[in-house]
């Protein structure tokens, strides 16, 4: 399926490691409808990544970048712009990390420095990458850049643990750096709002499996895929959304608008016979 | 527990059936809390329920009026300020009805006719009690009306059918009628958006009960129950609120921001086991 | 421009009166995008505007129906897949009318009746047509359904009167039906929020004018265009964006985000200088 | 005004740096409302402002603590449960401050050290509050904590910088620990978000006095005073209020809720009038 909506379009993506990555996807997605693009991650990601397969594939050049650094980011945007030949169209940020959450640190016992840390790569970094852009005047009129989200930025999941409040800071500096960016040079900013979805990232957080069958039976369509996710950014990056900014945009199957579906409340009926001899081991701690 | 906080108020209670109704309670806590108020309802609920009792206990009179009709809402207004001796200070709201509800007609195949009566009865009547008062100069400056909502006007409940569009109009109402009311009069009007609570109205949707225990689970502090929902009114209704105009307010236990809790995801986990053999019976058809 | 998104998709467009109406565009560029589309309006509408010269320029049909009307929108589906030759693909709901705007009634001062029939029009309708398709099965699976909405459904609009209750009824809808549609058919509802656009619909509010200047300078990618809502439509019709469902999606240069602006700001202050002999006349009487 | 809201209970207030402080109103109302409360705030602050003579108005003490600082915090907590006498009951967070703002570095051109200085200070500083009083567990069952807000966090207002940014994620750590704190204690957390207010703190953002004039005319029951907040944080405190968690709720006179109102458009439109010879100066740079 290619429509040829990028055609002639320059990116950057951030986040591309694996086929499973939503970045990776989207990548070849933009490819596939016309675009050229540069990728970047951090030292660590290429190395344990496949980033460069992904760049051989789309015929295009990895710049190593880690997203919290502004001379990365500046080299970044400024050899990006050489290798595809002018200013940048659309940028995809996918990036997220909690090390709390990767060292099973409970939302009451935080450690600060992780949570700093949890902040600065997870959303502070987006400010990074455009505050580094308009500075170079990196970005064309009417370009469009995207960052993934998770609705837990409006609501609580347990689990989920410092990443929410990450994703609810990374919402709000799309919106107040796209108030600026656009009513300068027209550049949009939104972030979409994703389902759960099965990437080496997601797969981090607890009771993950169980949290991805919930939304499944919730979201009247079923959770999105990346694959989905990927064709929703393309619209995003293409002419066709020229007004929208500002945004969270919920790619989810429906998800964020439910209180309670049939499917989801009948799964959870199951669960309340009292006779039901058939729980989760009692020893089964995955949950806090 | 009394603390005078409507000492001198002088109120207009919609909707108080039986002592299970949340308006019951309210009516109640107002009294407490030293107001005195009429009493309202349909002449059906008036023969059916036990209004008169509520009167008595609070030393007050039933004015029966059809909240659909202006000119019961007037004599309402006119006669609640001969009985009280002055203008009106508070209103509580509490009506909603759905004959497609009551009738079983799903959501994809409603009566037009009963969906015309479900937003008259649960939502324009609103603006009519508000209309009507503005016109009769009714409620003193600093007033408070409260009507009670539910978060079905945000997020889709399965079950809860064309009421769902009935509170999304009525907090609408809230808003709109609130910007006109409190430019003009500083008169304040919010809606209480409440947990699930087993009244006789509630205990009509379907499936009522499963729903009661999920809110319970996924809210941190459980369900308000219909005093607390009453103690709530009453800081609405007291002085200490007078700028706080054309919200809703959620009054649920934490439930409206919650995406998924540890408990309801156990609880739902148990569900998923393949080889349990307690679902609900084959034959049970309350779930649509 | 032409990308081919609907190569193949029939679609419905309701309300496209003149050259100046959104739907008006969106069938203009669905038939650009590859897609066959019938049209339809009220017999009103259709002696007053020229919906016939958009039919003809489209190669298409004219089926006359009032949306508030079950047998007229039976008869629409049914015509449309005979002439086009299918099931339907996507259908844009551009309906609202409100006889208490029209007739200078204050929100205040509103007669019931054209209350229900504002409601009926522009809320109700929407229900009207996703029941009556879906009796029919009319809509292909991960079929889109779009409606449009105005920002006054969350925040009140000074002489946005009953239209604002109306859309909040409206984006409820598109959420309940959304279930329902979804899950059973993986049909996509969403209403699509947009920028104040000068169209023969809008030109009757109240201070429409000096709204739309406020807005434009609010908002920091300026107001969106007619055009510019129908370039979004075309993606909300594609099968880019399968998963979105049961949103309500602000196609508006930021406005919604938006709390204060520079611009507006500044063009706000000018007003404040106390001495400024250049304000409206005092006989102008075009606010309430 | 009194009415034994508050009696028997004790409280910690962070920030009542002068009379004009929101903080310094809620103590006093606390007090007011049979409360008992112990003060704090940082070093500097305690220095330069008045705090010592509110603690000696309300018979009680000073603890001097960098909210930022986990170690001052546990003496907090534990020195304040010595001086009252018992675990404490409720909390206000009343604390923000961006060294961006303060040296008028634009949001596009943000110090990084800086904002992390305003997320550690206006954000992150409420979860080692709430992190330190659960470890000490320092919080009485069904005690209330309230932290101050923006309406920043939603919507974005020019000048208002990077305290937007962690007004987010102050929000997002009450949704997030209100959770946690709820489920195992009880305990509730709130946000209320507050008019604009002459304080020393507010007086900090650019065109601070426009915006203060537009809010008050867009509000229809006008701008919340300090007073007026401290009212609101009194019934979030008592025991009324009881299943009231993970909210944000505004007290800002309808304000969050308008799109446009009259009085503002008015004054807006009286700036529209070209031939107008009364703008701002043409070298007011104030504006960015």
């Amino acid at each position: 399926m290619s429509f040829n909506l990028l055609k002639g379009k320059r990116g950057i993506i951030f986040g591309a490691l694996n086929p499973d990555s939503i970045a990776w996807k989207v990548a070849e997605r933009a490819f596939e409808e016309g675009a050229t693009v540069t990728l970047t991650n951090t030292p660590v990601a290429l190395r344990m990544g496949e980033t460069k397969k992904l760049a051989e594939k789309l015929n295009t050049e990895v710049i190593g970048a880690d997203a919290t650094n502004v001379d990365d980011l500046n080299n970044l945007f400024t050899q990006s712009m050489e290798v595809l030949g002018g200013k940048i169209d659309f940028v995809l940020h996918s990036i997220g990390m909690s090390p709390n959450v990767r060292k099973e640190r409970h939302y009451s016992d935080l450690d600060y420095n992780y949570l700093d840390k949890t902040l600065d790569v997870s959303a502070v970094s987006f400010h990074k990458v455009l505050q580094t852009a308009r500075k170079l005047d990196a970005i064309n009129e009417w370009g469009s850049v995207v960052a993934l989200s998770y609705v837990a930025a409006q609501r609580t999941f347990y689990g989920y643990n410092d990443m929410a409040d990450a994703k609810a800071l990374l919402e709000s500096i799309a919106r107040s750096f796209g108030y600026i960016y656009g009513r300068e040079r027209n550049v949009r900013i939104n972030t979409v709002s994703q389902s759960p979805t099965i990437t080496t990232a997601g797969s981090g957080v607890k009771g993950f499996d169980r949290l991805l069958d919930f939304a499944e039976r919730m979201s009247p369509l079923g959770n999105a895929t990346a694959e989905e996710c990927a064709d929703y950014c393309i619209t995003l990056f293409s002419d066709l959304t020229k007004k929208v900014t500002m945004q969270n945009l919920f790619n989810d199957g429906g998800f964020s608008n439910m209180g309670m579906s049939l499917r989801a409340l009948q799964q959870y009926e199951k669960g309340l016979h009292q006779d039901c001899n058939c729980g989760p081991d009692p020893d089964d701690h995955m949950f806090d």
